[in-house]
């Protein structure tokens, strides 16, 4: 298990050695590599569709519709990953960025820098159109990455890695500025992880306990993108028209996703009057509730109104399924949160600043909104075109991981021969 | 191994919720308890001084002078103490700072603003000043930090940890902010690098072995202090008298720090002239040189000069012992620091500014220093108030670790009741 198969030992090799002249590589260059590549992928989107109907062909009978969706591409689909090429190709570049300049009493002249960190494991689930996204943020920012992606969408990922490869060789780049692992060998992703000397960062990209697996086994740091478990307070002085607005939205509007909401805080002296009224607002989509007992007491007798478990506060649904809590205060609220988040999105729904202000700088989370939906906990959204991931670590970047958040800084100092005493 | 004492959980739990009150408190507060803590160790300096007395006579004879020297506390060294103490008081509190702030086309404000990381383990070996130049900056940025430190100190450890407790009651604070741990088996150590619930970043600032131990079991984020095996070369273009300078003051003036120089590289075209040179200004001090053929066959025959076994240039002497390699080129000189360094300080000597651009932008290091000695890497020099460590991790932070960089940034969102369409 833990040996690397000594062609791939010899990839990382050669894609660490690229990974040195991608730091040099200016701005144009890159640009002009990525416009090429949706050209490119543009042009020859019928071979991509071509090999993702063999994958949707193998796939077992047995999968879930929401595992056949993730790894379907279509014409829209491949469209938007054009798109997002051209996008990242638009952006800054945060190669070379001084983000901060002094010059000492001796005359030393220090700039920190933004520099790429290096190698880039990502590791990801069955969705093929992550490995465009991945690597035209790793390669602007001018990381070198590799790509391990799930055996499903292997023919998929085959052809788009031939187009990737195709498109540098035709720029005059080295064909090793990324790797797409094709050895689909579980024991691979244990091996890897002990090798730090190979990797600089990993980034996985997947289930709970893909990241769980990560985090146990990793050498290297990680950026963590894990799960989303959302909360809404709805305060005693929120706007209830305002608040069943944003709740709905949060939570219906595209409930498979991490930026969507899972658990409803409302406040107990509005809780009769919300409660109702934002069950008959989402009741045409379906929508399931999880209710504690005080919120059940308002609810119950209603189709899909169910008593909550102990376990569904730390549950992530994914799902038209919706955990309801009456509490006392603001500060209940903020304990919660604090015990059952997963530090992506918080939302706290008031007219009144002070308590949104205290919510906000209490609340330990990526993104802390006031009045509005977390589904705006997003890449493209905040303005960072894309994203690598949303990270909901502490430590390096929290949130969305776009271009910048796939640098770290340098010093670079000058002097003129001096020595310290 | 795997369990941690209900004690030390408990205590872990305390420093944990007393970290959310850390966030809120105010500047003036934490500048007054930094400047409390200052008076009161100078007024009871003595106390500290005793307990050193009964540490170091506890010490076994076979301990070594550098490691009896790294446990020694005198009033000069408690002043330095008091002094960066107050120093750190002096320094902007960077929490809260607003890093970029946008508003998106729908009227979203967002700002991203720096917050604390939370709870820090700092695991340190014997030199008992790190406690409060580590409690000072982690205090300041906003976090709550629990300390280990080795059993040779926990005398000298007590008593500052007392005088802590004291001064943060004394300004109504709860003595929970820092955690002093004083059990000092040593699985406890690999039960808490399991407790990513309890702690947020792990930092381990020691030798080799312990850093080595940290990065394969900790499952939360870690701030590492690697060691510093540093390189200077000199280039063909060289000022031969501001390199000769530079090189004795790295290597020589205190070899056993993380930014002493550790291996000289030379361009072959200015080795002859070069190395005697140097020799000479260094034969006072009593330089022992660990040769590459080429360098040999200037040098040989001359007290200090042996050969360089395969290991010398992997290995951080840390002491007056310097290994020397003659090179063809610049892209030798950056080829054998890619291969041998440790991402730590890096310097080129020459006139020529284009090769130290090249020099500077090619070398991966978190400093990366032309014309000048690496000592300077340190966060008291760069201005930054002290430091926690020097990084030389890719990820969040390269270099001394300031309060700065005990920091991550959150997303703070307003709005005005806007849903994602």
């Amino acid at each position: 298990m833990n040996a690397l198969p000594p062609k791939i030992e010899q990839d990382f090799v050669a894609l660490r050695k690229a990974s040195r002249m991608l730091r040099q590589l200016d701005t144009g260059a890159k640009n002009a590599l990525l416009l090429a590549l949706a050209e490119r992928i543009d042009r020859e989107h019928q071979a991509i569709l071509d090999a993702n109907g063999i994958d949707l062909e193998n796939l077992d009978a047995s999968t879930t519709p929401a595992f056949r969706d993730r790894l379907v591409l279509n014409e829209k689909r491949i469209g938007a990953m054009v798109e997002s090429l051209r996008q990242v190709a638009a952006l800054p570049d945060p190669v070379g960025e001084v983000v901060e300049s002094r010059t000492l009493a001796n005359g030393l002249k220090l700039r920190r820098v933004r520099s790429p960190l290096g190698v880039i494991l990502l590791i990801f689930e069955s969705r093929p159109n992550v490995i465009l996204e991945a690597f035209s943020l790793a390669f602007k920012s001018g990381n070198a990455i590799a790509l391990r992606g799930g055996s499903e969408s292997r023919t998929t990922a085959e052809v788009i890695y031939r187009l990737m490869r195709e498109t540098l060789k035709e720029r005059g780049l080295d064909e090793n500025l990324f790797y797409g692992i094709n050895d689909y060998d579980r024991a691979i992703v244990g091996a890897l992880l002990k090798r730090n000397d190979l990797i600089d960062v990993v980034v996985p990209r997947g289930g709970e306990r893909l990241i769980q697996f990560v985090q146990a086994n990793a050498h290297m740091p990680i950026i963590k993108n894990d799960r989303g478990l959302c909360h809404a307070y709805v305060d005693d002085e929120a706007d209830l028209e305002t608040a069943m607005q944003v709740v709905k939205n949060a939570k219906t509007q595209r409930p498979g996703v991490c930026n969507a909401l899972e658990t409803l805080l409302v406040h107990e002296k509005v809780a009769p009057a919300f409660l109702p009224r934002l069950y008959e607002a989402c009741s045409s989509v379906g929508l399931e509730w999880r209710c504690d007992r005080e919120s059940l007491a308002i609810l119950d007798g209603r189709p899909g109104i169910k008593a909550a478990t102990s376990e569904d506060f730390d549950t992530e649904h994914l799902d038209l399924v919706l955990n309801c809590r009456v509490v006392k205060c603001l500060e209940d609220a903020i304990e919660h949160i604090e015990h059952h988040g997963s530090k992506h999105s918080e939302t706290i729904l008031t007219r009144n600043e002070k308590k949104a202000r205290l919510f906000q700088s209490e609340v330990d989370a990526a993104a802390v909104y006031w009045n509005a939906s977390s589904r705006f906990t997003d890449g493209f959204e905040f303005g960072l075109g894309g994203e690598l991931g949303i990270s909901t670590q502490k430590l390096h970047v929290r949130g969305p991981v776009g271009l910048r958040e796939l640098t770290s800084t340098r010093w670079i100092i000058d002097g003129e021969g001096q020595v310290r005493s």
